[in-house]
């Protein structure tokens, strides 16, 4: 890709279009937004440049006209590779002024005197500036104020659009056809580490442009969680290896899982990893928009219960999309309601015995008539690796 | 490695007593940790779960006595491989209340009614929990008080221990061996994205754990920037191709680029990569604790003014550690001293012409007596790929 080829400039408008529509729904003059996801989807601003938290950089939304970028001259040119006309930088890192000046004036520009600002302060949000310097802006902005916006940010980027939804169909398959190699490449005696360099290389072959997130488990009748690194334990005759991988292409995440046994697995295990897999069949024949998240939570647990099993507490799947995880949460806790185009993950687990668990997941997205797989369905019958 | 193997339990005493030290030398009670580097550093949990920013994380080290661990449940068994005994878990993502009276609650156990209790508030951090969740801790800690402890957190963090610079030396190791294999593995006519996949598979066949970290840039008489993500443009003669990565192993990055030609170089392109090597070795022979963050700047601009090169904007170096860029910054802005034990970059670039730059970078540690390299000196000719 060109930067500017993943997205013609008819998306980032349109996606404009529907923030500005939920800012004059709020009777908000304006949203700033900080973070990485917020200004991929508002800019088309791609980069891992991200993994340097020593420089901010903002967007603000007006209600009216297209976004302003704030930002340090280091991103100009690659900002303005995109469809943004008014970028304004600063030289950053600076430690009396870092930006704080300039995006104080472009609020005072582009808001009225006692305007409304918004600003995503809830639930899976994280303000990506300096906290004084967010006090210092505030200052300088006279009555303008700071007010939250999560739920503009969320209700709009939670729909998916056709082109993003290929996007990360793109890259489940991709990493669909790394979980295949992965019988080819693991075997009993290799070290975690060594299985989870191969795993990421086989994803970088088959197409990913970076693998930002490889966590997994392996141990005897299952593994103890799901968001270790990598150890130096070496894979044994009975293990159960779990992968589970973040992938990119074009900023856009996989999220999905696959087990396999290493040798002749544990019934216990083969029960486990058919029940998972019938729950979530289940699911993907039942989940509709208007559901509320926390209804396909008991979906999943009903089923597994019904089963015999022990489902897991927290949620059971997320939301997906230019982030590994995005709301909603399929949890007990959850209310909001599914809609059409929300790319969603579900993730049921099952604790097997003390400290030994099971989860599956798979990829989707939500259309009118119901799910619509974007990973290739894991296997009904939990794969053998020989030992 | 087991994840508890990377450090022994003194290297967490010893950075928890410095800290410690910190908050008596300023009068705080406590300190409140949210990101993932001051996470880890404190308690030695290493996970690549940080990129679902679904879920806040809290550190608290008290004035005395050992860190105590606010998590989601999900973190549990990974946070008890390590040092702490305090583990404190919710069953997270919970919308009405997300760790917030948790920790409240185990912030007014552990400073005094009137307390002080330290945030990382100033420049290179940013709080990692929704800036609503933050206001509402604050509103049910009483009489306590949270106030900027940056400085704290910084002046600790960055002096690296024996182990951590043994730790970023491996891991620059790892890195320098992939670089030695990019002209056996580039060629003109692959596209940009081939080459950044080939030179990530080339860091984790060399024992990268995984690559945080790769950008770049490509193009005829040098590129534009070096925050750039791949684009399907192919290499083509004349070409000077820029790799930069910072590639992570135990949880320590290193961070420095290489430069090759395709072809034949341009003779400016070859003045300009001789001026950078030698502001290098410049900077590597004048170096002492005691200089200040900005006269290292000055040095490297005076070298290349003197060879008639136009240095670029902004920071020439940087602070590296468990982050791909720490404090401080070769700037002319930045004062801070240098000091024994840091680990730096030198990023020596030059405007070759308008919009065609060229960076050189190498990582170090400073000792008493000078730098001492972790990266593998770059040649001081420019490498040339037959194209």
């Amino acid at each position: 890709m060109a930067e500017c080829d993943i997205f013609p400039k008819e998306e980032f408008h349109d996606r404009c279009d529907r923030l500005q529509a939920a800012l004059a729904a709020r009777d908000l003059d304006a949203l700033l937004l900080t973070s990485p996801a917020d200004v991929f989807y508002t800019t088309g601003f791609l980069t891992r440049f991200w993994e340097s938290p020593t420089r901010p950089w903002f967007v603000v939304v007006p209600r009216r006209g297209e976004p302003v970028a704030v930002i340090p001259a280091i991103g100009r040119d690659l900002m303005a590779r995109n469809w943004l006309s008014d970028i304004r930088t600063w030289d950053a890192p600076d430690p009396v002024d870092d930006g704080v000046s300039l995006l104080a004036a472009t609020l005072c520009d582009l808001v009225p005197e006692s305007g409304r600002i918004g600003l995503p302060m809830g639930p899976e949000t994280s303000l990506r500036m300096p906290l004084a310097d967010h006090a210092r802006v505030a200052a300088a902005i006279g009555r303008r104020s700071f007010t939250d916006a999560t739920d503009c940010v969320q209700r709009v980027r939670e729909i998916k659009s056709g082109r993003e939804i290929e996007l990360i169909r793109e890259i489940c398959t991709i990493a669909g056809d790394a979980f295949d190699r992965v019988p080819g490449i693991v075997s009993a005696g290799q070290t975690q580490r060594a299985v989870f360099a191969a795993f990421q290389i086989a994803l970088l072959e088959a197409g990913a442009d970076w693998v930002s997130y490889v966590a997994g488990g392996a141990g005897p009748g299952g593994y103890g969680d799901v968001i270790s690194p990598a150890t130096d334990r070496r894979l044994g005759d009975g293990d159960i290896l779990m992968l589970d991988t973040g992938a990119v292409r074009n900023g856009y995440f996989c999220d999905f899982d696959r087990n396999f046994a290493i040798g002749r697995p544990d019934p216990a295990i083969v029960r486990a990893h058919a029940a998972l897999h019938a729950a979530t069949d289940a699911a993907l024949a039942t989940m509709r928009p208007g559901l509320l998240a926390r209804d396909v939570h008991r979906l999943l647990c009903d089923h597994l219960n019904d089963e015999g099993m022990t489902p897991l507490g927290g949620r059971l799947g997320h939301g997906l999309g230019t982030v590994l995880t995005e709301w909603p949460s399929l949890s007990d806790k959850d209310e909001t309601p599914l809609r059409d185009g929300m790319v969603l993950t579900l993730e049921p687990g099952v604790e097997i015995s003390p400290g030994r668990i099971l989860v599956h997941e798979e990829n989707l997205v939500l259309r009118a008539d119901g799910p619509e797989l974007l990973s290739p369905r894991a296997p009904a019958e939990l794969p053998v690796i020989a030992s």
